[in-house]
C-alpha cells in the first residue's frame, strides 16, 4: 500500500484559519508535502485584516494517510483547522442521480396531455400494438442496472445496499457516455431463480438489462436464462465489458510488441465472471494458448474442484500462478490485489504485456515493474492504459437501443473491441497509450456503430 | 359523449399554407368553430409574398371529433394542409422522464470519486452500517411506482406496457409537486405472490413504494403483505390518494351545505380499490351512514357474491344504485362513465353533493346537473373541483421521506385530508372551489408537514 499514488478518491478538504502573515501558507503546504499528501485546489474563502480562511484539498492514498495529513496540519502552531471533510463522502450525500421530467408540467393543458385524460389514448395505442411501447415510452432509451450485491467491485458480497453507490455511478456513466437513462435495481435476494424471475417481471420498462457485480458462477446461469426468455439485450458487464476492453487493449499491445494473436501465450488469473468471459472472447478472437488460474493455481485437468465454466479451460499443465507465468507473453489479471510479484513478471517471455486489472488495487503496482514490462495496463484511472469497461458498455447499449436489438452476440463484442482499438491512431500508439481515454467521446459512437451494424447483418435489429 | 368539452388531451396541431389575402385566417377559424373545435395557439411559421404558413392548435372532445375538424379545414378551398399532428402523441414520443447525474463527470478526478476506486469506501460504509444507505444513496428521495397494469385508469387490464405512460406521468407529478425521484416499475406478472416477492426484492433502492393501477381485490393483499414485510412506506394511491382527496373535498363541501359529517348519508358507487378505501377513511373521519354499490347494485347482506372487503360494508338494504341514491346527501362515484342519470341526482336529499370521479369520463357529465346539485366535483382537470390524487401523494411521500417513516398510518391520511381542506380559505370557499388547485404549491408542503408531524407523534419516524 505504501507505493500507492495519492489520488482524489482519498481526498480531504481542510478549512484553515491562518494569521495574515507572509509565509503562513507555505508552512502548511510544506507540512502536507512532508507526510506525502498531494496538494489540489487551494481556495481563498475569506480575507480579513488579521486572518485568512482557506480551503485546501489534498489527495491521499488511503483513509489512514488522509488522517495523517490532517494531523500534520493540526500539529502546526498558529493555524486553526476550522473543518475537515472527506470529498468523496460529501459527493455521495444526496445520491448521485435524479429523475427529471422531459416536458413541462405547469398548466392544466400540460397535465391533460401528459397525464389524465390524454395519456389514456397513449395507453390504448400500446395495448393495441405492443411495438408502440418503444415509440411512446422511456423503454426506447432505458436500461436496468441489475445487481444482487454479491461481488461488488473487488470488495466481495456487500449486499444490495452496499452495491447501490456503484450502480448509481454506473447510471452516471451510462448517461454521460451513452446518453442512456439507466436505473439501479439492487435486489434483496441472491437466489438465482428469484433474480431471473424478478428481471423477467421488470423487463417491460427496459430496452436492455445490464447485469453488474453478480458473483460467478451464478452470473452465467442468470445471463443465459435471461437471454433465452427476454427479447431485449442482456449484458453482464463484468464479463463482456471487461472482455471487450481487454481484447481491444490486447490488439493494440500486440501491434507494439509485434506478436501475433494466434501465437501468444496468455495467462489469465481469476476465473470468475471476468476471467471466463475474457478467455472466451480471446478464443473467439483467435488466441490459441490460454492458461487460466484461480486462487488455487492453474485450472488443470487433474483438478476435481472446477465448475463447468472453469472446466472448459482446464489444461494438462498444473501448478501455481508463478508456474503458469513463466515464458508467457501476456498476463491478464482480474483477481486480487498484490498476487503478482516482480519476480513472476521477470519470468515472462520477452516484451511482457501485463494487464493487472483488479480493482481498486491491481495484482501488482505498476511502479514495481515499469522497467520490466513492455506494456502495463490497470483498471485504474490514475495510471496510463486504463482498462475501463466504460469504453464498452455505453456504446454497446447505445448501439443496441438505436437499432432495437433483440439480443447481443459475440460478433458484436468482437467488432466493438476492433472499433475501440481502431481509435488509437497508429502513429499515437505507445506503451503508455494502447487504449483511448474514457473521455474520448468518439468511443461510444464507434462502439455503437459497430454494434448496430452487426445487429443488422445478423438479423437481430428490430428497426 | 356529445356533451364533452373540447380539451387539450384531444388537441391537434394543423400546419396550413394560406394565400396572403385578407380574411383567409378568419375563414379557417370559422370552419373550425363550425364543427365545434376550440381554438388554441395560432403560430405564424413563415411569411412570404404570396403565402403564409401557420400552425393552428385546436382542442377537440374525441379522436373522431379531431378528425372531423381536420376534414373541415381540408374541405376549404384555397388552403393547403401541410401537416397534422396529434399533440398528445407527439408529447409522448421520447418518453416523458429521464435520468440525470447530480454531479459532473468530466475529469479523472470526478470518476475516481463518483466511481472506482473512491466509491468503494462508500459501499463499505453502507455494508458496515445499513442506516448509511439513507445518507449516501438515492434511497433517501426515491420512490418505486409499481403496477401490474391490471386496472389502468378507467381503461381496464392493459398490461404492464399499456400502463407505462401513466406511470411515467406519475413520476413527472412526483417530481413536479413533491421534488421526489420516482421510477416506474411495470411488472409482467399479475400473480399476487410474484408481485409481492418482486417488490420485496426491489426494496433496497427505494425509500417508499407507490402501488398504482393494480386491480381489486388483489391490491388489498399486496399492500397488506408489503406493509408487513417492508420497513418503508407502502401507499396504494388508487386507494388512499383518492380517499384522502375525496375526504378533503367532502370536509369543505359539508361546510358549504352546513351538514355534519356524522349525520350525512353517503352512497359510494364502485367497490374496487378506491371505493373500499374511501369508505374506510370516511368511517375513520366519522361518517356513520354509508351505502356502497358495485356494478350489481347495493352491497347487501343478502348477496352471496361479495369478497371480504365488500362484505365489511354490506347493509340490510338491497336494490340498485338508483335505489341507494334516493334521499342521500352525498354521492361518490369511482366507477364507470355515465352510470348516473339526472333523475338519480334529483332523487337525492336537499343540497346534494356529487363527486363523479370516474376517469377519464365521469359517472355523469357536470353539464347535465349543474342546476340540480349544491356541489359537483369530478376527477377531471377541465372542470372545477378536481378531485385529483396529485393533491395527496406527492406530499404524503415528501413527508414520509423527510422523516424516513417506516410506515404510513390512517392517522396520517386523516391529517393529510384536514391539511388539504384547510388550504381553502373560508372566505374563498364556494360551490366551484371546495379544493385547492393542483398547482397550488402549498398543498404538498402542507400534506408533508402533516405526515411527518404525525409520523413523529406515532413513533414511526426514523429521523
Amino acid at each position: 500500500m505504501a507505493n500507492l499514488t495519492p489520488n482524489p478518491s482519498y481526498s480531504v478538504t481542510i478549512r484553515l484559519e491562518l494569521p495574515n502573515k507572509a509565509g503562513m501558507l507555505a508552512g502548511v503546504t510544506q507540512a502536507i508535502a512532508g507526510v506525502g499528501g498531494n496538494l489540489g485546489q487551494i481556495d481563498l474563502i475569506e480575507y480579513t485584516r488579521h486572518t485568512t480562511i482557506r480551503e485546501i484539498t489534498v489527495n491521499a492514498y488511503s483513509s489512514e494517510h488522509a488522517d495523517k495529513i490532517v494531523q500534520a496540519v493540526k500539529a502546526l502552531p498558529d493555524f486553526k483547522v476550522v473543518s475537515v471533510y472527506d470529498r468523496t463522502f460529501n459527493l455521495h450525500r444526496q445520491g448521485k442521480i435524479r429523475i427529471e421530467s422531459k416536458i413541462p408540467l405547469k398548466s392544466q393543458d400540460d397535465l391533460a396531455m401528459a397525464y389524465t385524460p390524454g395519456v389514456g389514448r397513449i395507453c390504448r395505442a400500446i395495448a393495441d400494438d405492443p411495438q408502440e411501447l418503444y415509440n411512446l415510452t422511456i423503454k426506447q432509451n432505458t436500461v436496468a442496472i441489475v445487481t444482487d450485491g454479491s461481488a461488488v467491485l473487488g470488495l466481495g458480497n456487500l449486499g444490495p445496499g452496499g452495491a447501490l453507490p456503484v450502480m448509481e455511478g454506473k447510471a452516471m456513466l451510462f448517461k454521460e457516455f451513452g446518453g442512456i437513462d439507466a436505473f439501479p435495481i439492487c435486489l434483496d435476494t441472491q437466489d438465482t431463480n428469484a433474480i431471473i424471475d424478478t428481471v423477467k417481471y421488470l423487463a417491460p420498462v427496459f430496452g436492455g438489462v445490464n447485469l453488474e457485480d453478480i458473483a460467478a458462477p451464478r452470473c452465467f446461469e442468470i445471463e443465459a436464462k435471461l437471454r433465452e426468455i427476454l427479447d431485449i439485450p442482456i449484458f453482464h458487464d463484468d464479463q463482456h465489458g471487461t472482455a471487450i476492453v481487454s481484447l481491444a487493449a490486447l490488439f493494440n499491445a500486440l501491434k507494439l510488441v509485434k506478436k501475433s494473436i494466434e501465437e501468444v501465450r496468455v495467462v489469465i488469473n481469476g476465473a470468475g465472471a471476468a476471467g471466463v468471459a475474457i478467455a472466451r472472447l480471446l478464443q473467439e478472437a483467435g488466441v490459441r494458448h490460454i492458461i487460466m488460474c484461480d486462487s488455487k493455481g492453474i485450472l488443470s485437468l487433474s483438478r476435481s474442484d472446477l465448475n463447468p465454466q472453469k472446466q472448459a479451460f482446464a489444461v494438462e499443465m498444473s501448478g501455481s500462478l508463478a508456474d503458469a507465468m513463466k515464458e508467457t507473453d501476456v498476463f491478464m489479471g482480474v483477481s486480487a490485489p498484490g498476487v503478482v510479484t516482480p519476480e513472476m513478471v521477470r519470468s515472462m517471455a520477452k516484451d511482457p504485456i501485463v494487464f493487472a486489472m483488479a480493482n481498486p488495487i491491481p495484482e501488482i503496482q505498476p511502479e514495481l515493474i515499469m522497467d520490466d514490462v513492455a506494456i502495463m495496463a490497470t483498471g485504474r484511472s490514475d495510471y496510463p492504459n486504463q482498462i475501463n469497461n466504460v469504453l464498452a458498455f455505453p456504446g454497446i447499449f447505445r448501439g443496441a437501443l438505436d437499432c432495437r436489438a433483440t439480443t447481443l452476440t459475440t460478433k458484436m463484442y468482437l467488432e466493438a473491441a476492433v472499433a475501440i482499438a481502431g481509435l488509437v491512431n497508429p502513429s499515437d500508439l505507445a506503451r503508455d497509450h494502447i487504449i483511448p481515454s474514457v473521455f474520448d467521446l468518439r468511443v461510444a459512437q464507434a462502439v455503437a456503430g459497430a454494434v448496430s451494424h452487426t445487429a443488422r447483418t445478423e438479423g437481430v435489429a428490430r428497426n
